[in-house]
C-alpha cells in the first residue's frame, strides 16, 4: 500500500509534497492533504491524492492528470467544441479519457446515441467514478459503453462508424506514445464516416511545441480540413494547451450548441474564441 | 553581494533553484543557471537570474516578474490592446513597468507622441535596461520620458492630460497594493482626456479572483465602458491572467492596428478573441 507514495511524494515538516519535473529545470510541487486511492495496475503507476490547492487530482506515473479544481477546463474543451462542429453527432468514440470527464461532458448531447469509451486501464475508470466524482460525474448513462482495451487496436478494426472521434490521451510518454503516430490517424480517419471529424490533445504550445507541431501536420495531410485551438489549464506545465481538429467536412463551430449546458469554461465567446491562436503558435504551425 | 542569494535561493546539488510558494500549497521552481544582478533598492530586493527554461528573469522580492522567454506575452497585451481600442492616442502614460517592456511596445505606433514611464524604483529600470535586453528592448526612443517617483503621486496631480494609461504593476503586496485601490483609480480618471481609456493588469483568475473581480468592479463604478481580457503567461501561477479596461469613450478594438507591429503573440486573431471569457470568469464578475 505505502510503495507509491515512496516512489512518487516526499515528506517535508510531516506534509507530503508531490513534486513534478519538467526537463529538470523547472519543478511544480503541491502539498498533498491525504492519499485516497493507489495501485499499481498493468499498466502504470495510478494515485488519486486529494491536495490543498487543487483537490483530489488523478497522477498516473506521478504526473497530475487531472483535478478536482480544474479538470472540467480540459474535459470540457475536449468535447464541446467538436460536438460544436459536428451538426448531427450521433456515434462518438472516445479513445482514452479514462477519468470520464470527456464522456460526461458528451452525454449532455440528447442527440448523441452511442459513446464507446475505450480506455486500455480499467484501474483508472473505476478510481475515477468511486474517488473523482468532480470530474467524473455520477456517470451512469447507458449510452456510454466501456471498453477496456488498447485504443490503437480498437480503431484499426474500425471502418466508417463514428461520427466524432475524441482522443483524451496521456503525454506522448508510455502507452500514451501510439495515440501521436501517424498510423494512428489513418486508423481514426477509417473509423470516422464520410464525414465525420476527430479532434485530439496536441501539448503545450510552449514546452512541447515540437509535439504539437507534428500532429497538426500529420492530421493536415490526412483529413480536408484541419484547426487548432486552445484553452487555459492550470495544472499543466505553462498553463497552455492545444488541441487540433481533423474533420472530412465540418469545420465550423455552431455557439447555440453550448447553450445551456452547465458548463464552467466553455460558453458561445469561448467556442469561438478558442481558435485565436497567438502569433507564436502560428509562426510554430506554419514552419516559420 | 551574497545577500539576496541566501535570502531567496536554495542549492541542491551544487544547483541554485528559485521557489515561489502560492499559498504554502504549491511550489513552483526555477534551477537557476547564473546571478546576473541583485541589489536591494529603497523599495525592494531586486535581482536578475538566468534560469535554465525561462532565460532572464527579473525577480522582485523573491517573486518572479518577467523572464526572456515569455516577457513579450504579457507586455504586448498590456499595450497593443488599449492602443489598438483608441483611435488617436497621442499622449501615454506608463504606471510602473519597470522591464520597459510596455513602453517598447508603445513605441511601435508611430502616432504616440509623449510615452511618459513613472516607475518608483529606478534599480528595476536601470537593471533592465542593462542585463534584460529581450525584454526592455534597445529602449532609446525620445518620445520616452521616465520619471521615478510614486505613481499614485504623479497621477493624482494631472487633469484631462492622458489619452492612454497603462498599469503595469506587480502584484497587490509591497509597494503596488496602492494600485489597487478605487482612490488610485479616481485619479486616473480625472488623468485622463474626457475621451481617454487605461488599463490595468487585474490579476489570475484561478488564484487571484477575488482581486480580479474588485478590480473590475471598481473601474466599472468610475467608467463608461469596462472591458476585461485575458492571456496565458506561462510564468505567472496557474498561467492565466486578466487584465481591465476602464474606458470613458471608445471600447472597440481595431485589429488592423497591430499589424506587422513585429510581435510574437499579439496579432489580428488575439486582439479580438482575448476578450472571450470562460464561464466561471463571467460568473464571477456577474456575483454569481
Amino acid at each position: 500500500m505505502e510503495q507509491l507514495v515512496q516512489k512518487y511524494l516526499s515528506t517535508v515538516n510531516g506534509d507530503y509534497w508531490l513534486t513534478e519535473n519538467e526537463y529538470d529545470n523547472l519543478r511544480i510541487s503541491y502539498r498533498i492533504k491525504d492519499i485516497i486511492f493507489e495501485q499499481r495496475s498493468a499498466f502504470q503507476d495510478v494515485m488519486i491524492l486529494d491536495s490543498y490547492n487543487f483537490g483530489r487530482m488523478l497522477v498516473l506515473d506521478g504526473i497530475v492528470q487531472t483535478t478536482s479544481v480544474d479538470g472540467y477546463i480540459y474535459n470540457e474543451m475536449i468535447s464541446h467544441v467538436p460536438i460544436s462542429i459536428h451538426p448531427n453527432p450521433k456515434k462518438v468514440l472516445i479513445i482514452g479519457g479514462g477519468d470520464c470527464g470527456a464522456a460526461k461532458e458528451v452525454c449532455k448531447y440528447e442527440e448523441v446515441e452511442q459513446i464507446d469509451v475505450v480506455e486500455i486501464d480499467e484501474v483508472v475508470v473505476k478510481a475515477c467514478i468511486e474517488h473523482l466524482p468532480e470530474v467524473s460525474g455520477n456517470l451512469n448513462d447507458p449510452r456510454v459503453r466501456f471498453v477496456f482495451e488498447d485504443g490503437v487496436v480498437f480503431a484499426a478494426n474500425k471502418t466508417d462508424e463514428y461520427d466524432v472521434i475524441i482522443v483524451d490521451s496521456s503525454d506522448p510518454i508510455g502507452p500514451a506514445k501510439v495515440l501521436f503516430e501517424k498510423s494512428f490517424y489513418e486508423s481514426l480517419h477509417k473509423a470516422l464516416k464520410p464525414d465525420g471529424l476527430m479532434v485530439c490533445q496536441s501539448q503545450s504550445p510552449i514546452f512541447h511545441s515540437d509535439v504539437m507541431k507534428q500532429s497538426y501536420s500529420r492530421i493536415k495531410e490526412l483529413f480536408k480540413e484541419v484547426k487548432m485551438y486552445t484553452a487555459v489549464v492550470p495544472t499543466y506545465p505553462g498553463g497552455f494547451w492545444s488541441f487540433t481538429i481533423g474533420s472530412k467536412q465540418y469545420i465550423n463551430v455552431n455557439p447555440s450548441k453550448v447553450k445551456n449546458k452547465q458548463t464552467q469554461y466553455v460558453n458561445e465567446q469561448i467556442i469561438e474564441s478558442c481558435f485565436g491562436l497567438p502569433q507564436f503558435v502560428v509562426n510554430k504551425l506554419e514552419g516559420k
